[in-house]
C-alpha cells in the first residue's frame, strides 16, 4: 500500500541506522536484465465471454499496429530518458542530477500511459451510473450522512458488508487455512514507542500550511508546485524566473521544512482560496493521535498499518511454530490514516481494512516449497526495465520470471501468483490486472524487490495489493528499541568449534573491595570482547593492574581480582534475523476494483445495470421469488428457505408485487447469482421450480428436492452452471415476456 | 453491556428531552408479579456428562436443605429490605430515602450471592493454571508485551484469533443469516455531534482527581468512599462523624462535581499512595478523543459502542427493507473505552469487539413471528422480584415468562432464548448461565425491560450479553439533532379524514414587499400550527394586520398578503418512531466465559489440562499425527492434509518427535477435538487410520477414503461422535501405553 511507499522513502533517510545484514541482502534490481519470452494473450481472452466492458480490449488494442504507431514516439522518449538515468547512475553523477532525470522520466512515463489508456477503444464504463447503483442499493455510503458526512469515511450497508465479509472469508480460506498461516488479531491503539521504532512517529508526516484566518489546510508541496507552475505559465515571466521555478519543482521532493519555507517566502505565497496569509510550514503526522488511560501520560496512535502488531509478537509466534522457519503470520483488521484531503471514493480513505501477511524466512534461503504448484501461472509483469525502456507490460509465467532473476525469489513469486489467483477468483478481471515492479528509485534500502498488483479502473491503474520483500528492517528496529532479540536460531550444517577467551572474576574479592559496585564490574568483565580481554591480560601482566571503565566510573582491578581463561566451544546454531516477505491487501481498493470490473449493462437495455460478482463473494447467493401472491406458494417459500439455510446458502425472499422480470432486475442489481422461481407448475407433482443464472439469464427446471443442494454446489464452486444446464431441462419461457 | 447501564443512568437525567411516545411505552416492571412455575433441573443435568468441574453442581447444591438452612436468614434480610424499598416507593417517600434503602438492598443481595457461591461444593477450578495454558499456547496475551505492555489491551494469537473468528462466523450464521438481518459495517471514528446526540459526550464520563506531583489518577467516587470508610472504621471517630461519613457514602452516587469537591476539601483528602496533594475534581470522558482531518477543527471519538452506526443509518436500512417493519440490523466491530483502571483480563478492557443487533419494530406490536419456535426453551431467570425477595433464580420456559408478563414482550423473549441457544452451542455451560433482570432502579426511563445474560466464572457472575428494549430513545435523539426524521410509516387500519387549516401566502405581493425575506415568511406561514392559523385569521379580521415573528424579526402582514384555507385530507399512514430491542454481545467476555467453562483436567492427572471447546468454535478441527518420522508416512500426511483442506477442515500436522500421548496432550491443550494418527497399519491395504476424540479419548479405526468426510461431518455437527463409534470398529490400544 501507499503507506509502504512512504515508509520506504523514510527508510532511505533512515539508512544510517540500518544494520549491515539488511544492506547485505539488497541487490541492484535495475541491473537485472529481462530476457524472458512474451506469451500470447489468447488464453486470457477466454475470460472475456461475459465481460462486455470495452476497457477489456485494452490489451488487445496494444497489439493493434495503428495504435502502436501512435505510441512509438512516446515509447522512444521514455527509453531515451531511461537510458539517460542509467548512464548518470553508471557515471556516478551527482544525486540531484539523477533526481532531475528521474522526475523527467516519470513525466514521460505518465504521458505514455495516459495515451495508451485514451486509445483503448470504446470505453463504455459509466462511473456515475455505477455509483448511483452502489448508493441506491446501499452497498456503501458516506458515514454519518445525516450529520452532513465526513470525507474519507464510509459505511458498508447490508450488501457491501456481506460482500466484504465473504471476500474476507474467502481470503482467510485461501491464505490462512490453505497455507496454515498463524492468524493474529492485535490491538488498534498503539503506544508511541512502538511507532517510534517503526519510523512512523518521526516521518509518517506531510508538511502543511494553514490559512491564518480560516484555518484551511494545504499540503505544502502541492501548494508550492501549483504556485510555481502558475508563474511559469505566465507569459510575462522572464526566462530566468521560469527556469528557477522549474528547478525548484524538480527539487521539491527532496526539500526539508526550512527550504520549502524559504521558497514560500521568496515567492510571497498566499492561500489560493482566500488570498489570506499562510502560517509557517508545520509537520502534520498522518496518524490519529490520542491518549491511553486517564493520566494523559501515555501517548498513543491508531495503527497506520496492521503489520506492526505481527512484528512485536514475532517471538511468541516463532515459539508457537516450535522455533522453526519459515512461517507466515496474517492479520485482517482496520488501520487509520488522517488524510489531508481524501478523495476517489473507496480508494483514498481515513479508515480502512487491511489483510496483511508477513512471511518470515531465512534471508539466505527464500525458496518456497510449493513454488512448483504455481510455476506455470502467467502474470502480466510490468518490470522496472520495461518501464525505463518505454516498453509495455509482458505476460510471462512466474517460473520464468523467478528463474531469470526478474522476480527476486521464489517466495515473492509464489505470493504474486497466489495474489493473482485470489483476485481473479474474487472477481477481478485478469485482463485488467498487472504487477508493476518498483523502480530502483522508488524502493527503500531495506527492500530487495517489490511488485504492486494494480487494477485498471476509471481512475487509472490503482495499487490494490503490495508484495514486498521487507528484509529484516522491522524486526531489527524493534530489537534495537526494546533489547528483546527478535531473531531465530538456525541449525548450522555442521557444528562449529570456536575459541573462547573470557575474563573471569574473583567474585569474593571484588565484592569485598567494591561492595555494591561489584555486580556492575562482574557484568562488565563478562561482556568484554576478545580483543579487550587480551588487552586486559597484557596490562595485568605488564603493570599488575587494569583500569576498567564502566559508564562514567573507573575501577582499578588487580591481578588477583580477575583471570583470563581460554577454551573451545562447540556451536550448533547461529542466530539470524529473518527476512519478511509481505503481501498487503487494501481490502476497500480490491472491493472497488471488483465493483468496476463487474458493473454491466444488459445488451439491449442500457438502463438495466447489474453486478456480475462471482457467487463465492456475492452478498447473497440466491433469491426466492413466488410468481404471484398466491397463498399456495407460501408453504413452498418456507420450505425452500429452510432448506437453503440448512446448507448455508444466504438468500432473500422477494414476494413483493412487481413482475418477475422486474424482480429479477432488482436482484441482478445486488449481484444475486441465482434465482429460484415458484410458479403454478410448482404446485403440481412432482414439484419443480425454475432456477435462473444472472449473467447468462439462462433458466432450467429443477425438482424441488434437489434445489437447495444444487444452489449450494453452484455457490461454493462445486458445480458449474454448464453442469446444471446439461443435467436439467432448459426452461424456455423468455424473461422479456415476463416483464 | 456496562455502557448501556451508564447510558441508562444518563437518560434518567436526560428525561426532560424525551418524547412523550417514549414515556408512554414504559411500564413499572417492579409491579409485575411472578406466578410462574418452577421446573425441575433434571433436563439440564444431561449436559453434565462431560463437564467435570464441580462448580456445575452449584444449582444442585441450591436444592440441598442444609445449604438452604444457612442461606435462609440471608434471604430473609434481603426480602425485608426489598419490602421496605417497595413500601417507600408506594408511599412516595423522598428520593434520597429510597436511594438509601436501595443501596442497603444491594449490599444485602451481594452478601447472599457471595454466600451462595462460597457454599457451592468443591470448586476445583484453578484460574492460574488456566491462564498459564492460555498464555503459553498464545491464545492471547497483553499487547505490546516487548514494550512493557499496556493494561486493558490484548492481542489474540493464532489459537485465540481462530477461536474468535469461528465464534463470530457462528454468530453471523446463527443470527444474521438465519434471521436474515441486515448486517452493516460502520466507521469507528465518529464525529462529535453524533455522540453529543447519543448522550456520550456530555455524560459518558467519570470524575477524577490527580496526584499533583506524580500525575497518578484516581476515580473520585472510589477515593472518597475508601477515605470515609477508613474514617468510619477508626475507633477514635465520634458517632456523629461516623454517621456523617456513612451518609455521604450513600449519597455519593447522586453528587455532582462541586459537591464531591467540597467533601474532598472538608476531609482534607490526599493521594492514598503518596500523601501528595490532589487536583480539583475534573471530568474524565471515557471516550478516546482525536482530531479528524488536518485542520484540528473536527473533533472525533473512537466509538464507545457499535449501535450508533446502525441508528444513524436507520433511514437507508428501512428503505433497503422496502419501508417495512419489523427488521433487524446487526454489526460486528470494535469499540473503545478509555478505562481508568482496566483489570480482570478479558473482562474489562480498553479495546473490545462487540456484536450488536438492533431489532426495529412497531412500539405497539412487539410480537415475534418465530416466537413459537422457542416457546418451550427453558431459561434460568433471575427476576427483579426474586432479587428483591431474596429468592433464587428459577428455571421456566420463555413461553410462560412472556405470557405471564415477566418478560415484557415476545421479541425480547425470542432473543433471550436465541442468545441462550447460541451461547450453549458455542461452549457456555448451561448450568452456569442465567438471565438477570434489571431492577427498576437500574433501568432507564427509555427501557421497558432489560435482561442480562450472565455467566458464572471465578470472577462471579459476569454480564456477557445485554438484552434490552431501548424503546425509541436513540432514533428520537438523532432526529432532534439532525432534523432528519428517523421514523417509519405505518398503514392505518382504515383511512382517516383530517381537517386541515392552512395559511396560504400571496407570494407575489410578499416578494414585492419583503424582497429577500419573503421566503422566510412563506416558510414560517406554512409551518404555523392550527391554533396559530386561527389566531392569525381572527387578528386579520379584527385589526386588518398580523405581526409575524420569525427568529428575531417581526413582519407586519396585511389581509391581501395571506389567506386562510380550510379543507379535508384523507390519510392512509401514520408516522411512528420504531422501538428498538437490542441484544448486545461482549465478544471478549463470552470468550472468557467459554474458556473457563471448558478448562478441564484429566481425571487421574491434574497436570494434564485441556480445553473442551465445541468443534464448531475450536481453533482447529483436527490434528494429523504420524506415529514416527518414518518416510513412508509422509505421502499419507500430504494426502490427508489436502483432502481435509478440500472439505474446509482446518488442521495441524504435528510430526515432531514426541510420543503420541505427548502430542495428543499438546493438541488437547489447544482444544483440537479430533486427532488422526497414521501408524504402521496405515501402510497396509486397505489403508486405515485412527481417529481419536478429545473429551472421551475414545478411538476408532477408519478407512483412509472416509476420513476427511467423517471429520468434516463431526466438525460441523452433521454427525455425532456416538454415530462414528457405532459405525467404525473401536481402536483398543490404550493411550496411556503410548505415552
Amino acid at each position: 500500500m501507499k503507506l509502504i511507499s512512504i515508509l520506504r522513502r523514510l527508510a532511505i533517510l533512515n539508512c544510517d541506522i540500518l544494520q549491515n545484514n539488511i544492506k547485505k541482502e539488497c541487490k541492484e534490481v535495475a541491473t537485472v536484465r529481462t530476457f524472458y519470452i512474451s506469451s500470447s494473450a489468447e488464453q486470457w481472452g477466454k475470460n472475456k465471454k461475459h465481460r462486455n466492458i470495452k476497457l477489456n480490449l485494452y490489451f488487445d488494442a496494444m497489439a493493434d499496429p495503428q495504435i502502436e504507431e501512435v505510441l512509438a514516439p512516446l515509447r522512444a522518449t521514455v527509453k531515451e530518458q531511461g537510458d539517460l538515468v542509467r548512464k548518470l547512475k553508471a557515471d556516478g553523477a551527482p544525486v540531484l542530477d539523477v533526481k532531475k532525470a528521474v522526475v523527467e522520466l516519470q513525466a514521460r512515463k505518465k504521458l505514455l500511459e495516459d495515451k495508451e489508456l485514451s486509445l483503448a477503444p470504446n470505453k463504455t464504463f459509466d462511473r456515475a451510473k455505477m455509483e448511483d447503483l452502489l448508493k441506491r442499493r446501499f452497498f456503501f455510503d458516506q458515514s454519518f450522512a445525516i450529520y452532513g458526512g465526513i470525507t474519507g469515511q464510509f459505511d458498508f450497508g447490508p450488501m457491501g458488508c456481506a460482500f466484504k465479509a465473504n471476500l474476507l472469508q474467502t481470503w482467510r480460506q485461501f491464505f490462512v487455512l490453505e497455507e496454515q498461516m498463524l492468524e493474529v488479531d492485535c490491538s488498534i491503539l498503539t503506544p508511541e514507542p512502538v511507532l517510534k521504532a517503526s519510523g512512523h512517529v518521526d516521518r509518517f508526516a506531510d508538511l502543511m500550511v494553514k490559512d491564518t484566518k480560516t484555518g484551511e489546510c494545504f499540503r505544502l508541496d502541492h501548494l508550492i508546485k501549483a504556485h510555481l507552475e502558475k508563474i511559469s505559465a505566465d507569459k510575462k515571466t522572464s526566462a530566468a524566473t521560469r527556469e528557477e521555478c522549474q528547478d525548484i519543482v524538480i527539487k521539491l521532493d527532496g526539500m526539508n521544512k526550512d527550504e520549502m519555507g524559504a521558497v514560500m517566502k521568496k515567492f510571497d505565497m498566499k492561500s489560493p482560496l482566500t488570498g489570506n496569509a499562510l502560517t509557517e510550514p508545520m509537520e502534520f503526522n498522518l496518524m490519529f493521535a490520542t491518549q491511553i488511560g486517564p493520566s494523559g501520560l501515555i501517548k498513543g496512535f491508531l495503527r497506520p498499518e496492521t503489520a506492526q502488531g505481527i512484528f512485536v509478537n514475532f517471538k511468541r509466534l516463532l515459539e508457537f511454530n516450535q522455533g522453526k522457519l519459515p512461517f507466515a503470520a496474517a492479520q485482517i483488521g482496520n488501520a487509520f490514516r488522517n488524510e489531508i484531503s481524501p478523495r476517489s471514493g473507496l480508494i483514498r480513505v481515513r479508515e480502512f481494512t487491511m489483510a496483511e501477511i508477513e512471511h518470515f524466512c531465512d534471508p539466505n534461503d527464500k525458496a518456497h516449497p510449493k513454488f512448483d504448484n504455481v510455476r506455470d501461472t502467467q502474470l502480466l509483469l510490468y518490470s522496472a526495465c520495461n518501464q525505463m525502456d518505454g516498453k509495455p507490460a509482458e505476460r510471462i509465467t512466474i517460473g520464468v520470471a523467478v528463474d531469470s532473476g526478474l522476480v527476486a525469489n521464489q517466495t515473492l513469486g509464489y505470493f504474486m501468483a497466489r495474489i493473482q489467483q485470489f483476485l481473479v477468483k474474487s472477481g477481478v478481471d485478469p485482463a485488467r490486472l498487472r504487477f508493476r515492479q518498483h523502480m530502483a528509485n522508488e524502493m527503500a534500502h531495506y527492500a530487495c524487490d517489490c511488485w504492486d498488483a494494480e487494477c485498471l479502473t476509471s481512475y487509472g491503474w490503482i495499487e490494490c495489493v503490495g508484495c514486498a520483500d521487507r528484509s529484516a528492517y522491522d524486526l531489527t528496529q524493534h530489537t534495537n528499541a526494546t533489547g528483546v532479540r527478535l531473531a531465530a536460531e538456525k541449525k548450522l550444517p555442521e557444528p562449529k568449534i570456536v575459541d573462547v577467551v573470557e575474563a573471569q572474576s574473583n567474585k569474593g574479592l571484588l565484592g569485598k573491595t567494591f561492595k555494591k559496585d561489584a555486580k556492575t564490574i562482574t557484568d562488565a568483565l563478562a561482556a568484554l570482547k576478545i580483543g579487550d580481554v587480551e588487552e586486559l591480560e597484557s596490562k595485568l601482566e605488564s603493570t599488575g593492574s587494569y583500569e576498567l571503565a564502566v559508564k562514567d566510573k573507573n575501577y582499578t582491578l588487580s591481578k588477583d581480582m580477575v583471570s583470563v581463561k581460554r577454551y573451545q566451544n562447540t556451536i550448533h546454531v547461529e542466530e539470524i534475523i529473518p527476512s519478511v516477505i509481505e503481501p498487503s491487501f487494501g481490502v476497500g481498493r480490491v472491493m472497488y476494483a471488483i465493483f468496476e470490473h463487474n458493473f454491466k449493462q444488459r445488451e439491449n437495455d442500457e438502463q438495466r445495470t447489474y453486478l456480475s460478482l462471482p457467487a463465492i463473494v456475492a452478498p447473497l447467493k440466491c433469491s426466492v421469488l413466488p410468481l404471484s401472491s398466491n397463498q399456495e406458494f407460501i408453504l413452498f417459500i418456507k420450505r425452500i428457505s429452510t432448506e437453503l439455510t440448512k446448507v448455508d446458502v444466504s438468500h432473500k425472499v422477494d414476494d413483493s408485487s412487481g413482475s418477475i422480470g422486474r424482480r429479477y432486475a432488482r436482484t441482478d442489481e445486488i449481484a444475486i447469482p441465482y434465482g429460484i422461481t415458484i410458479d403454478f407448475d410448482t404446485l403440481k407433482e412432482p414439484h419443480t421450480v425454475t432456477l435462473r443464472e444472472r449473467d447468462s439469464m439462462g433458466q432450467v427446471r429443477i425438482p424441488l428436492d434437489d434445489i437447495a443442494q444444487v444452489v449450494h454446489n453452484l455457490s461454493y464452486s462445486k458445480q458449474s452452471w454448464e453442469d446444471i444446464e446439461n443435467k436439467y431441462p432448459k426452461f424456455e419461457q423468455q424473461e422479456s415476456k415476463a416483464v
